[in-house]
């Protein structure tokens, strides 16, 4: 297989399909990109002989990504060609002008899968397990070719859906670029803002914001992308908008409650979890005294006792005698973990 | 020590402060909701013959605090009495018009801690460990009021900040109350929303929307207690959505990419764990092969080395050949770890 855009989604893809014993060739328009990819084993770079691929995926930004997968489609006959970029209906026109007959080899895709930082070096193995995949196929689109691209988007764990490319849109304009304006615009406000206010910040603020680190050129693509139906959402939260600021102005608490009901009802409708340690995973926090060498005895400690750490954070704040650091494991590491820690003398409140 | 309302807040103190040996006695307006937080090892009961306290928390609901703050100054007159309401301006105003010159015993207080989910049920012991907690002394407050809820907070493991109460209001309109009212806003636009549609949302969507699971009788009050400063911040978030809107409906990429670099910005300043900004740390990605073992030795190496680490994450996935670990450290020591590291034989990528 060929992946065609060695980032965040085209390494991620890679580094599954070679974990799992695929053959993937990387391409990039940057060498370096590639390289790096190549290097944390998301692939191989192309050799001179190459076999011709039965599936290329183009893992570009939205600007290029149609010209890509018309380019594909004209170098390799036999291939079927997907891609992943966020807005669809742009796409698929495209390459229905660029490609004429041969768009019917090119499924459209979309893994809905994606992290605020982006490059081959944030690419994960298991970013697309339990995601949705998106894909657009159209009457005229080769079976074949769907299926082969559903076979991948299978096999690295998402879940599959068909829509139409109208359809994708209007619904990633509502679940995902609607978020990333109010994260942006709500990130926005804190520019400028006076350090004691910052300094209050909680969680609640970082999880509003958290996206609003995306990548402005590629953000800007893709909302441009679709700016139909993503102008229809904001119209309507506009009016919501100037309905809440009229209920502070006359101090209407039923006004006031009403806003935060009607999220309490849309956030009932979003399925899954919140919050954003994996089910599969368990927390537990442990103190530890806040000078050096507290965590190397830590990690020595959980080492010695034969457990995996999955992930590991510190918090901790300047003045606090103590950190807390909570240990990611596997929930069945979690009992024996707690009972061994507090028996070398470490305290992990309950 | 005596709580007046024994919901989340009110709880959470009461059990952090009977598991560290303190003595806490309960009250709040509903029996059941009291005998609950006692059930739960928060405190206990008032019995018939009780000494007076020396301070009194009042953690209940906005709408009720500065009353029952006047009445528990009347009711112990050598007692401090303190509170928890999100908004501090108006509370004060109240505490001083009803209780008289017995308002310098008050000391208003705002512990930056919370959750989605209410009530005694969702306390927890270390609800305030880390976070910022808010004093509100007026010139007139008694210095061993101030002191002793100084001294309470402390004991909870929060970082005490002292604020006039307008410039707290000012803060928490930004960072907390506005992110509020946009996750509420965004969530609300959910209702109805079509089944595929809400079938495709990612963890993007459920972080902006987690805090629109909140109490709308609880937040119609805390909004409607800052509204001045509220409606501010929301009438500049409506300016900068009408921006965004112009530049989907001219189809400006300059425009958009604006909206989400100024995001960018703003996320830059929200700190990344409590009384630190992300600013004045460092982050240094090193590659280590996934398997026990490696992270002990990372640490141990970054502890030869002489470099206290600040935060750690661990970015791994299974089938990944290598994991990254990003080791977060003061600036001064990045250009020496990075050198100390790779002598060692570790990959630092650049």
């Amino acid at each position: 297989m060929h992946v065609v855009g060695a980032g965040l989604v085209g390494a991620s893809i890679g580094l599954a399909l070679t974990s799992a014993g695929g053959e993937v060739v990387l391409h990039d328009a940057s060498p370096t990109v590639a390289t790096l990819a190549a290097d944390l084993g998301a692939g191989r770079l192309p050799g001179p002989d190459e076999p011709e691929p039965v599936l290329v995926v183009v893992a570009a930004p939205p600007d290029v990504t149609s010209d890509l997968v018309a380019a594909a489609l004209r170098r390799h006959p036999g291939a079927a060609v997907t891609d992943v970029a966020s807005t669809k209906a742009q796409v698929v026109t495209g390459v229905a002008e660029a490609a004429g007959p041969d768009a019917d080899r090119y499924v459209g895709g979309h893994p809905m899968a994606g992290r605020e930082r982006h490059g081959p070096m944030a690419a994960r193995g298991d970013l697309f397990v339990g995601r949705p995949w998106v894909l657009t196929p159209l009457p005229t689109t080769s079976p074949a070719s769907t299926a082969l691209v559903r076979e991948l988007a299978t096999r690295l764990g998402a879940a599959v859906v068909e829509l139409d490319p109208t359809a994708h849109d209007e619904a990633v304009a509502l679940v995902s670029h609607l978020p990333q304006v109010a994260a942006s615009l709500v990130a926005a406000r804190l520019v400028g803002a006076p350090g004691p206010a910052v300094g209050l910040a909680g969680q609640g603020l970082r999880d509003v914001t958290r996206i609003a680190a995306s990548d402005p050129v590629l953000w800007a693509q893709i909302l441009a992308g679709n700016a139909g139906p993503l102008a229809h959402h904001l119209r309507l939260l506009r009016d919501d908008l100037d309905a809440a600021l009229a209920a502070l102005e006359t101090g209407s608490l039923g006004g006031l409650a009403r806003l935060v009901a009607d999220g309490n009802a849309g956030h009932a409708v979003v399925p899954g979890k919140h919050g954003s340690v994996p089910a599969a995973y368990v927390t537990v926090p442990v103190l530890i005294p806040d000078r050096p060498g507290s965590l190397a005895a830590l990690i020595g400690a959980i080492g010695e006792i034969g457990v995996n750490v999955e992930d590991l954070r510190i918090e901790h704040s300047p003045g606090r005698q103590v950190g807390v650091v909570e240990v990611t494991v596997v929930p069945a590491a979690r009992d024996g973990l707690v009972e061994a820690l507090r028996g070398r003398g470490w305290s992990v409140p309950d």
